[in-house]
């Protein structure tokens, strides 16, 4: 077995040790039994703890070593393809990574985490920032001490931020969003005046029909059945534990009947991903996905660009007609058109508009950068949450719970997260403008429900390279362009114009 | 921590490690996407190494050392309670066991298991012996290493046997299966002459009632839905993650209604034992079985001895009837009882009445014997297997796949397993007789609906010791008497009178 093959099997045991860890998730918000979660917590530090041993350890590191030199970079393998490069590239800089924390750092947030977690459930539940509080300052504490570990040239934020979406800064987001911000404030403001019917959507709409209708969404977008599964949970999500082994999960409400259609597309662009990436190289970066935010421009390409748009209605709205007939029978496809993409200012990013969604990620950001910078105390938070909601979205939560403590992400110390959500509507923006230009007819397929030249562009021009190319790289080959988010406000304003 | 706190550590990581390999079977056979499978065997695979790796590595090697020297077996830890000496004895005697195998040998053995599996199935379908003989004899020649591997005194079988039900000989079963061979073939001769009418069993039953019915036996026998599932699956299975998660698979048929309910009541009674293991000695053996054979037991028990008796369907057959009101109203319990409880030679094991089922133990026995003495020739496998089934049963298998192609468990390696299937109903014949002396009007809860009081006898007598006592040690402690099958011939000849 020559170098690189020898790297390769110590890097699939990583992947599966991972996939093992994601398993864990899946059984525990799907169908593990209740007194299961003690141990669950258990397996899960486990399972963890060997994947972060074997990525770390010695036999990884002069597998590596033997192909390219871990301090400089160069290569130093033989006969290697262009491919297998750019794998090794990416290998060394996230073992240098790997390398950067230390383990007692990393047991010590482990632990804050997870009682922060717990806190925040219970704070929210009652409705009590208070009681959060002091586990969030511990949180940040952590957070500010990550970048130091991992180090960064500019903002301790873009120590963070690199860890979902490598490259990318918050000089750079600040950017992005000095431009987004007012145009999106403007936009929901004024569409917000709008009156839309979207009684349509309320239903009661049994669950069960409800997720009939989901699997054919995801026969539509060419979700393939043998290597995917679909599952109901608490909060949808979607988990690739291997190209041939895809979970997705759903939430639905009876009373809303856009919530699961919504998520199952959201969720069924994450799984295309994943099952789009080259088995052949699982367990190197060519097998995994380029950056969070690129993943999420996959998620949100199929929930908004193609699933909140009238080609894919109608292709779908007959069989959701067939599927419901006494509940919609009577309503023209505009109608529902109409309602699913009513834009109104709301509380709670997860169900917010495409038009006004960005500007919760952006209240976000400001904070964390304001965390991190120490210009917002904690203590604060409800405050200064609640005057930002006011400031872009003109409204404030009637409490906190729905307020500050809406998201569990901080309570796990995901600070730089967010900004991916953002980032993933504006690269599926400028894949969309690639996408058209590639396929002018794309509209009359899509009608046709034929989404399969789309998903072969997407296949081609993204998935198949997994982590070969970064974010930006991928984003330029396609669009021959850099970052911006032109035509994300552009296919807005067309939209809703 | 002290020295046996730590060791306990590692025991959990070893015992989470295996409930991870449990767990990953477990969604294989049930919500798995189809092409999960090559994945998952690697992902199995990789687990059990590192199960096998922290089993026996020197981490465990010394911090048991610290309390038992593994030469002598002498005692040397401080102030062990009389249950954590029992725990550390068992410990030894594993960690030995697990060193006799060499690694290569294990590999090797891995690898002709998983070919032979294979081969397995493609014969079955296809009828054909010969294209799995050659794998036989390979599975039937590692068996003989295994057994000089592990050692033993008097005979091979001895060794293969200890695995599963330590302290077991090879000798003692001649000799129960002496008694027994004769006894059960004339009693299922003569039983098969009476005509009892099973078409009450027949329907078509909807598997979706039946499932629900399912769950009111498990309610019924009080396995406790927060710490257990019950899902569908090829072939109904038991397994344990922990004494708060138990996984158990049903497997149903819509022409034969009593599938359902007795694969229930045997898992169930798994089930119990597993919820019935001490929690909080997670990790050692004070939270295993005792043996695969009283494992059996508690299966077989709730099985047989309760689930095809009177007094529980005097209880469970009105809410039958009540399920299915047009298939059941006017069939009296007794036509269902006598269905349930027909007698009636059979070609596979798994469906045998309760009279018959040993004799299909005991010609497996036999042959296993005969391959391990080199008196059977594993080419001359169809021809004895069904001399032997004519000899016991009465009757030959139309075919190979309905005969000695019927089981798994010689693709997999499993020699020496099958007597455990036997062991279980004897066992429980003699936990019957204790039991029904500690609780002599146990019927009367029974047919109340009330299993209550006979939970609680297995869990104090046997569930909650684990593995502190052997097999024989819990058998004796229980009835005061030695291993006799004399209460399970007892059992039939009253029933079957």
């Amino acid at each position: 077995m020559d170098d690189y093959q020898k790297l390769l099997g110590i890097g699939r045991e990583c992947r599966h040790l991972s996939a093992i860890s994601m398993l864990l998730e899946w059984d525990q918000e799907t169908y593990m039994p209740k007194e299961g979660i003690n141990p669950r917590s258990e397996q899960i530090e486990l399972i963890e703890g060997l994947h972060h041993k074997t990525k770390t350890g010695s036999r990884f590191e002069s597998a590596l070593a033997k192909l390219i030199a871990i301090d400089t970079g160069e290569i130093v393998g033989k006969d290697l393809t262009g491919e297998q490069i750019a794998a090794l590239r990416v290998w060394r800089l996230e073992y240098l990574d790997d390398l950067k924390l230390p383990n007692a750092f990393v047991k010590e947030s482990a632990k804050t985490v997870s009682k922060a977690k717990n806190a925040w459930i219970e704070a929210k539940q009652k409705n009590n920032y208070a009681t959060f509080a002091p586990h969030l300052k511990k949180v940040v504490e952590q957070a500010r001490k990550k970048a130091d570990y991992l180090g960064y040239k500019e903002h301790p934020y873009d120590a963070l931020l690199g860890i979902h979406e490598p490259g990318m800064t918050a000089r750079r987001l600040r950017e992005l969003f000095a431009e987004l911000k007012p145009f999106l404030t403007q936009m929901t403001s004024r569409l917000s005046n709008r009156k839309v019917d979207t009684s349509c959507l309320r239903g009661p709409y049994p669950l069960e029909k409800q997720e009939k209708f989901c699997h054919f969404i995801l026969k539509t977008i060419g979700v393939d059945p043998d290597s995917t599964r679909l599952d109901m949970s608490e909060h949808p999500f979607c988990i690739g534990l291997h190209p041939h082994d895809v979970r997705i999960t759903m939430h639905a409400s009876t009373t809303n009947l856009f919530m699961a259609p919504s998520a199952v597309l959201h969720e069924g662009g994450h799984a295309l991903y994943d099952l789009g990436l080259p088995a052949e190289h699982f367990g190197s970066p060519l097998a995994e996905c380029s950056s969070i935010g690129i993943h999420e421009s996959q998620s949100r390409f199929f929930e908004t660009y193609i699933g909140q748009g009238l080609p894919f209605w109608k292709h779908a709205y007959p069989e959701l007609q067939k599927t419901f007939p006494s509940q919609l029978g009577n309503t023209p496809l505009d109608t529902f058109y109409e309602a699913i993409n009513d834009v109104r200012p709301s509380l709670i990013r997860v169900f917010s508009d495409e038009v006004s969604y960005i500007l919760h990620v952006i209240l976000r950001f400001e904070i964390e950068l304001g965390f991190l910078e120490g210009s917002i105390d904690v203590d604060d938070l409800p405050r200064i949450w609640n005057e930002k909601m006011e400031e872009s979205l003109g409204i404030t939560p009637p409490t906190d719970a729905e307020g500050c403590l809406q998201d569990v992400h901080w309570s796990c110390g995901y600070f730089g997260y967010f900004p991916t959500y953002a980032l993933g509507n504006i690269y599926a923006g400028q894949i969309f403008v690639a996408l058209k230009k590639a396929l002018p007819d794309w509209a009359e397929h899509v009608a046709q429900g034929n989404l399969a030249p789309i998903v072969t562009y997407l296949r081609e021009n993204i998935h198949k390279h997994g982590h070969r190319y970064s974010a930006l790289e991928l984003i330029e080959r396609l669009s021959g362009d850099t970052l911006t988010s032109k035509p994300y406000m552009d296919y807005l304003t067309e939209k809703y114009r």
